[in-house]
């Protein structure tokens, strides 16, 4: 079963189809579009792993270069090109259902200036979610692609100076580094994400740049998602409602 | 000149000779040693440039186990010494005026469970505080000693399972985690040192374990300065004020 939800309120409501049974558009997603510093004019951007193409929908907001989102799995890709027609952006989104590891038969080398993903947080010997239905186990977990392979593929389509944006857990942090590392990519700004004040950080936001210095590394200011009353922070709130105020202006 | 400082109103008073010319006992030691997770009974324990003492006078709170302090520059390791004295720890706290990079002459390896550092944070080449007087310069930069030649002994005088505990500077993270994987000390706990909200981390607190397995890396909560009014936060106060409390009752 279907439903729509509106992700922001502002330009008219931007909206998203989502299956109620499938994998469906997570905070983790919004949290990483606002992370992302996005200059006037991008080369190009591309999320891997869209899902049902949240994240470009939030990009649309920030800047007018285009959007590739790229899912393998069929249904998912199908809502996601739906979504971009609903909110008339046709023009600039493209949902590419392939897989992430063939991009570069039809993209050459240095083809963007941002690569996106929200990957599959488990790994594939975890046991979490384990018997989820197929759709689900798929956006989960390192079933079709693993974290090593995304990264390997962003580094190929990223210029020198382009940037990689991640959201994942926080006990592959570590492993996460490394990676990067591996594939010429420089850790440069990380936020840790908290569920509230007084508790471990469970997911971190990171941006890391192809072959660049490796001086000038910043923590930046932590990320709760709940105050104290268990209540969204207001952080997330304004997220939430990013641009509403605007819109009343105008 | 001297002052004798009240480092905590504990214990009849824990008290700290220091020479106002040069390096003070910092914040940055006070939140290492309540940072560092200590076993009833430990091996043994040794801080690698324990400037005036600092650091083994706090642990004293927490441990009956031995705790060495190691010092080149002999003025702070003659006061460190003073101050062991005044508290009455002599028969606890041992501290040896020599170069770290020594010690494997007079300890053998895995001789200790717990190496705490708070290391000088400024490389040679860095330009902060290049023109201090020379005590100063030793205790900050990295003149004498660095933190590849710290985390090497570190790795020598720790047993399998044994943890270093360091204080850095955050724009030094990435290349400490990387010299401790290359000393096979895996980083296992870190805490995020902020001066308030909304600002970037400045120093980092870490735990790493010799020879460990990987997993069950945690990013804990963040550490904060100062409050929104530019008063100490509750946690530091918390530490300025430990064991008060229980003072009172007795």
């Amino acid at each position: 079963m279907e439903k729509i939800d509106t992700i922001l309120a502002y330009k008219n409501s931007l909206k998203i189809i989502q299956d109620k049974d499938a994998y469906s558009y997570s905070i983790d997603s919004c949290l990483l579009s606002f992370f992302i510093k996005l200059k006037k004019k991008e080369k190009g951007i591309i999320d891997l792993g869209t899902g049902s193409g949240a994240i470009p929908l939030y990009l649309s907001m920030f800047t007018k270069s285009k959007i590739y989102g790229v899912e393998i799995q069929e249904d998912a890709s199908i809502r996601a090109k739906r979504s971009v027609e609903l909110n008339k952006l046709t023009n600039q989104i493209e949902i590419l259902n392939m897989d992430i590891k063939d991009l570069p038969e039809i993209f050459p080398k240095h083809s963007f200036s941002i690569v996106v993903s929200n990957p599959p947080y488990f790994r594939l010997n975890d046991t979490a979610l384990k018997n989820a239905n197929p759709s689900l186990l798929i956006a989960r977990h390192e079933v079709l692609i693993n974290m090593e392979d995304i990264i390997k593929v962003a580094s190929y389509l990223l210029i020198d100076g382009g940037s990689i944006n991640l959201v994942q857990k926080t006990d592959r942090f570590l492993e996460t580094l490394e990676l990067l590392n591996n594939y010429r990519l420089t850790p440069k700004r990380v936020r840790f994400v908290y569920p509230k004040m007084k508790k471990d950080s469970y997911i971190f936001l990171i941006e890391a740049v192809k072959n660049a210095p490796t001086h000038g590394f910043k923590i930046e200011e932590p990320l709760y998602i709940y105050n104290e009353k268990s209540e969204y922070s207001k952080e997330v709130l304004e997220y939430f409602h990013y641009g509403e105020e605007n819109e009343e202006i105008k």
